[in-house]
């Protein structure tokens, strides 16, 4: 089977917003009125980012959910996308799971594939997706990591810490019931991109960023972009792995042989979680918790933001936690 | 040297016309009003699309020169792109001239470089880039591969064929003089995208196409999208690639040991050229030197589109020749 063959079997359908689609030299696509286009870039290889022994189907769903989580981060509504791909060699047997994954995924969100590239080489995958944010008033509505102010209330959408677990029970490091694996590595291999729930805070949150490289890490770019600092209540935190194991009726101290400390190391710099961090003025905590109903996602408190610079780790009673989790490089 | 250090010391800049460039989770570009918005990736395999041992200053010059080809042949105008790199390690003696090569390029056709990816893989470039065509009277300006009519002519820019012939003195196929060689590595290494070309044929071509794969495997997407067919004149498109050897004053016949079949074979469906073939009616003939003139391309009338469907090669003549030339594809 050709490059182009490939392209028409599993890629090609009408263009839908898309001016023009995939199979001229570029696409073509008309920016709405009083809209800018947020854009976002991310490149899955094998063996770093996925398993080759992962299901081409999942993989196709997480390599868009990825990217459709920064435009999630930015409260931006997901428009079209290009992929490129670089495969071993064209094998229909993992293409035409692989496409449906993707364009499953792309047609919950009426994303539309618009272009990209297929060449031959070591298996890697790189999209690109364009989203729209409302200008009103000369003012984009997108969500920022600088936008955090002193007082404000720190959020996280869903759990966090599931991917991680997932990850070290492959790993052979842990070994946990097959609900909490099922249910764990459903969240690593088809993470959930929380595009309405950023949708909804545009104009109620002050500053977003999605969870990839580890709570804690991902954090410390907003801190930094805003200038200013954090106090992080762990145990909330904590709990939001844990009740993974609550929810299945099981105790994590008891069946999992997992300390606390994993858990917490897990929860607050695993990465891979595509889940929202963000902050909001205390006075816009009906609107966010309506955000949240709204997108029928799940959000928690989690701390809030100081002028003072850091960030610290507090338990309930607001008092300091020694902190040595550290986040998710590419190349440290 | 980490991931974000890695960012920051060698692609990040101050964002120019981007809303928000590097550093967020999105980049956010504000469409200008009245046009539509031309996209285009393209993934750049070691090993496929370029040989390890390449300067890394002009594999940055080629990976977002390939890019832009797309647009020129959309004549859109380059406004910004995004970079994803996988690479086996961050290796500064690489990145520094990788950089360099690829914002020269970019600083040259002022398309701002607006965010990304890096990762750890084997070696791989992916850019997506963003291109504006003014939209009149509800009509896009944008050139495409499906407007070619009968009795068009056929015209191709610059010289096609040289970065074949120096990939078949690098493969060890033929031997040829060094300033021919370095004319042809040149043109291999360091292609010129013929965006102010694409540009000023906006209401002069009817259809327009980059070579990437062969002249005449690309214009064959030309003629299938426009439902047509054409006449090539064999001998004048041989003279492109032989002028190479005409301009330092050596004869192909008697220097290179090169055939004609192997002139015409390179020139035919050698590939990674990066020209413009394009299609303009006969009364266009003034607009297209005035366009040539302008963009400082050359462009030379190659042969005319036929309502009889498919692609006939003839001699200066118009006497049929054998067309056993056939073009590349990354999985035949």
């Amino acid at each position: 089977m050709g490059e182009f063959d490939l392209i028409e079997r599993y890629f090609k359908r009408p263009a839908r917003r898309a001016a023009l689609g995939l199979g001229d030299d570029c696409a073509l696509l008309q920016p709405a009125a009083g809209t800018q286009w947020a854009i976002s870039s991310d490149m899955l290889v094998e063996g770093r980012h996925f398993l080759s022994t992962v299901d081409p189907f999942k993989l196709g769903h997480k390599a868009l959910a990825v990217n459709l989580s920064d435009l999630a981060a930015c409260g931006a509504k997901p428009v079209a996308f290009t992929l490129a791909l670089a495969l071993p060699r064209a094998d229909e047997a993992w293409l035409a799971p692989f496409s449906k994954g993707l364009l499953a995924l792309a047609d919950h969100h009426r994303c539309e594939l618009v272009g990209g590239d297929t060449t031959q080489g070591p298996l890697n995958i790189c999209i690109t997706v364009f989203g729209e944010v409302p200008v009103v008033g000369g003012r984009s509505q997108a969500l920022l990591r600088s936008g955090a102010q002193a007082g404000d209330d720190l959020y996280v959408s869903g759990t966090v810490g599931d991917a991680r677990l997932a990850l070290e029970v492959f790993r052979g490091t842990v070994s946990v019931p097959a609900p909490v694996f099922d249910a764990a590595r459903l969240r690593m291999e088809q993470p959930t991109p929380r595009v309405a729930l950023g949708m909804a805070l545009r104009g109620v949150a002050t500053s977003a960023i999605d969870v990839s490289d580890g709570l804690l890490g991902d954090l410390g770019h907003i801190l930094k972009q805003s200038g200013v600092g954090a106090s992080v209540n762990v145990p909330v935190a904590v709990n939001l792995i844990a009740s993974l194991a609550i929810c299945t009726g099981l105790s994590a101290s008891f069946d999992f042989k997992i300390t606390p400390h994993d858990w917490q190391r897990w929860a607050l710099s695993g990465g891979d979680d595509y889940e929202l961090i963000f902050t909001a003025p205390a006075a816009h905590r009906e609107a966010v918790a309506l955000a949240a109903e709204q997108s029928q996602t799940p959000v928690t408190r989690i701390g809030q933001i100081d002028a003072h610079r850091g960030l610290r780790l507090v338990d309930a009673q607001g008092q300091a936690l020694p902190n040595d989790f550290t986040s998710f490089d590419h190349f440290a």
